[in-house]
């Protein structure tokens, strides 16, 4: 970390401040510019928390980190890319891109195996469907629960696609364990902190899915949580970040895609339908997203998006999904990648 | 619910959508414009959840809804403004202000005994001190846990301050409802729709903190979710919302304030601790917060803020406290309020 | 426009506001739904801006508008695609794509000559160079005005590439109009009303960057200002918009392709470069922009970034925009288009 | 500045660096941490803004700036507050409190001088009016111009109060010069630094709005346009930034306040008005900005909202104008000023 005093700090703050350093158990650098002073801290950054607390003390201007807080989730502590089992010989972090498709939320057994049908027949790898539903209003459709998970479970069993659902709370890990394959955290619960720590005990892949106002360096630490609680499988999943634009529900962060792999080996997936809201945009952004080097890509599929209980808007019509798959084969290809 | 069709819907779509709407349960409004149809849709808007859906049919363009989603947190509901006894004869929501101060952190007997001894001195009405502490990383202070509530007691009895403090998830609530006069809901978890639904069956006033990103809408569709779940006693507390600006920590809306004064009848407090992450922005802001209309207000204070475990750079030293509260009368005072 | 009563507005409310609305020249529709009353105001959208006011009228709670602003720009008006023709057989808005590259500021005739011969050799269709800087800082380098002109005029003849520089005043659009083939509005003049209506009385194509925290409509509103002077030859650049997120200068909103795309028959360009800000994310943007649907591209290019005045971390190599390039052509064939 | 080195960057690669420093003028100071090289470059700060495209050379991680960009804005340069002069006795700056007030455009003769009347009675000090009208739409009022310059004259001649108008170009500097005392830089030509210049050699008061995307830091680099152009009579105003929520027109971030002050000596004011959009929030947030430190605030005041031309939703009545003078008096005296 660097420690800048102010331009008027008296030479006893200066001294000060030199000597918390070095009681805090750092190494002190000292760079003596034109105007100020200037400290480096030097030693393990895990611990360096309490150094913030020196912009308290009277002279110091700013304090500044130099380093990532993230450790195992850094390529600088792992270089190679992480490959996770899905199950079912389906995986995410290599070359072939992961695909998964299905409803917002399970409805009714007709309605998923009908759709699990579909998005096999198109060449999805794997099934999603809400049984937990975290709506912003508590007078909507909550989701089936448990019998939303058994659901899932015939449809998993009928088609031989390993599905993903949504975890809410530390409560519910067991039974959705016993029936998906991947753990998703949503975006509401991305630092919901000890339901990352329960997640991390269990030796399921996790997919995590960025918050609304989540930067890439917390998204980092969100992982960073899950890893240091002993699950190193851990998927992470752009899904739109909010900001002033109102045209799409969310504003789809594909930067993200590029800086997350230079920053982690973690596979990164992308969700076009949260990210735009609006089904007519989804086909273009799951391309973009390919493009831009996504692992894999999550589209919501419902045979009648116009009465689903749940995101129909943002949801895609069978044969619109099958016409996207085309063209995320085409462009995989493009970039040196398959399907 | 507003529905409106697109320039060049053909009369089948036009039909077909004023058919579904029917068929949903609500009475059809017909507005034929010069380019096009627009519909409205009458009746109960709790169940509308579903007419969002229609967006996804041929021919419609946009569905706009009218009415607020929020039934038991608005002033249409109840007019009177809602008062909230928090103990010790501490109420919030009337003309007295409410003023909650202590550290980011329950740290040690000593730490807390010495600020619960100085904020009552300068006339706080309430003790704060995190016990479970959220995080952005796994390897800071995440606090003493019930150690920490066990502290937070002692302080309470010596001083006779009723206390706050946060609950992150479902199997705290329990232990912390025993030590705590007043529930805590952190920003982070401010969608966690199962701890919401979870403090609402408690008799215990809650504290919700507006998530960094959170619509002031979707703000009282969380306090929706504790008073749909049995809980009447919520306090909403603004923090902070994420911004592109980074001269604070967070940028704090106080125009919040009168908004949510109109909107609800639950009582709002402002934390510019949190909203600033700066000290010395703490005084002008706690000034305005209380000019704007706030019916309390929280503030970190430390004793020796240098050497916090967490959120040193936006604690007070008791004696810059001291100097707040008095301003805080004064302003207090010329918007006909008191501390 | 939609006018929506309290719930509580009397019956004089609603006939005054009623009365108001007709003696504005509207036809009013009347929809009563269970708790409140609804007005359409019916008739020419163009003049609406003084409904709004309504909103300031004793019983109103809110005022919806229904159609878009814009009316020139929109494809309800046109619905074919505008192509531009930008000269030396140059055109954008077709199946081909338009590929523009150059360095940020023009340096010296060195400079952009190599820089010329290199994009040339590549395969970009057009030369890009700013003569006149918009730069925060009045002490950072403010490009070499008429003499950049007069430098990019030489690069232009040598190399048979039509070029595009910024104007950032009315009264430098007749000397810059002489150099360029396309005048180029930054994104900090986006809501410059006056140089909007200025380049709107010129023959040249115009292209509009869009602003930090421009929404789409008011993008597009923009454009309308220049359509409406009298120039329909305008393109339309997606180049970042300002978020919460640090790790990219800019929050690239390629959502804002297929959006634009929708809304409007313009052409639709994407600026990755300023949209990222860093070279390393510059190739996976450009791909990710041909695969949502842009119908050009736009790239810094300098022969030495790390001594480049302006822009030097997000400009690429020569070698490097090869790269692009050829990564672009296999893009774009993957989406049925050509480079 | 401060150069972080990678963690794997070769002995070449920082040597590289270290000599390129130098050639760049300034001083190196090294400090080797346990996993990276990092460098200081120390000098004056002014010229470094080619250091910045050091980050696009092999090895270098990021390039961190410590010292703020401005100079002559900045309290480290000049520490005395700064006091302005509007004519007619009228000053911004000092203990006393600076209110400006009036419509959003001038209208008519009469419709000023009936605001103008209305102000000055309740003790305001300055009138505002705009002939020259920013507006997002072509098709909507674009102001009288040059007659509303006359009109402002005529309201400014019969009440004797000085009149802030804005300035939306170059060409109009000199006319609008003529009948202002002050000259508005509206809040979308923040970073119309051709404008800024020009308006910084002119000799009359400018003040700067910040715009909606402009970062305090950015803020402050406009005014050093207008301060190294020659002219030292900048006033700031904060008038709220974009955000997510839209509750509120914009988000009035008044924690700018105390952080302007901090950071420089020039006045800080603050318009409500266009920083919540509604007229029903100016009166608790122009409170809180005289709370938060405010050195002045604005105020649009209408004598028929509903009839006006532009902005009626957020223009106050005159009877509601007085009622905000009296309470701004009573919480100015709480914060130990005067109006």
């Amino acid at each position: 970390m660097i420690i800048s005093m102010k331009k008027g700090a008296t030479p006893e703050e200066i001294d000060h401040v030199r000597k918390l350093i070095e009681e805090m158990g750092y190494r002190v650098h000292e760079s003596r510019g034109e105007e100020r002073m200037i400290f480096g801290a030097i030693g393990d950054e895990r611990t360096k928390h309490r150094l913030a607390s020196l912009e308290a003390q009277p002279g110091v201007e700013k304090v500044i980190p130099i380093l990532a807080p993230y450790k195992l989730a850094s390529r600088e502590t792992k270089n190679e890319s992480t490959v996770i089992d899905l199950g079912g010989g389906v995986k995410v972090g290599n070359r072939k891109l992961l695909v998964i498709a299905g409803p917002c939320a399970v409805e009714s057994l007709d309605q998923i195996m009908e759709v699990a049908a579909a998005i096999k027949e198109s060449g999805a790898h794997m099934l999603r469907g809400g049984a937990f539903k975290p709506r912003t209003s508590p007078y909507a459709f909550q989701g089936l629960m448990n019998d939303g998970l058994y659901l899932l479970s015939k449809a998993k069993e009928a088609y031989q696609l390993p599905v993903i659902t949504e975890v809410m709370d530390a409560a519910s890990i067991e039974i959705v364990s016993e029936h998906a394959d991947c753990l998703q955290v949503g975006a509401r619960n991305i630092q919901n902190f000890p339901l990352l720590k329960e997640v991390g005990k269990t030796r399921k892949p996790v997919l995590l899915k960025r918050g609304m106002s989540t930067t890439i360096e917390e998204f980092l630490m969100s992982a960073e949580y899950v890893l240091s609680s002993g699950n190193s499988q851990v998927i992470l999943c752009e899904r739109g970040i909010r900001t002033f634009e109102t045209a799409t529900r969310n504003t789809l962060d594909l930067s993200a895609v590029p800086v997350l792999k230079e920053k982690t080996h973690l596979p990164v997936i992308v969700d076009p339908s949260h990210g735009t809201g609006h089904a007519r945009y989804v086909e273009p952004m799951a391309y973009a997203a390919v493009a831009a080097g996504a692992d894999g890509i999550m589209i919501e599929v419902h045979a009648r998006p116009e009465e689903a209980l749940c995101d129909g808007p943002q949801s895609l019509h069978p044969s619109e999904f099958k016409a996207v798959m085309e063209g995320i084969r085409r462009i995989a290809q493009a970039v040196g990648r398959e399907v």
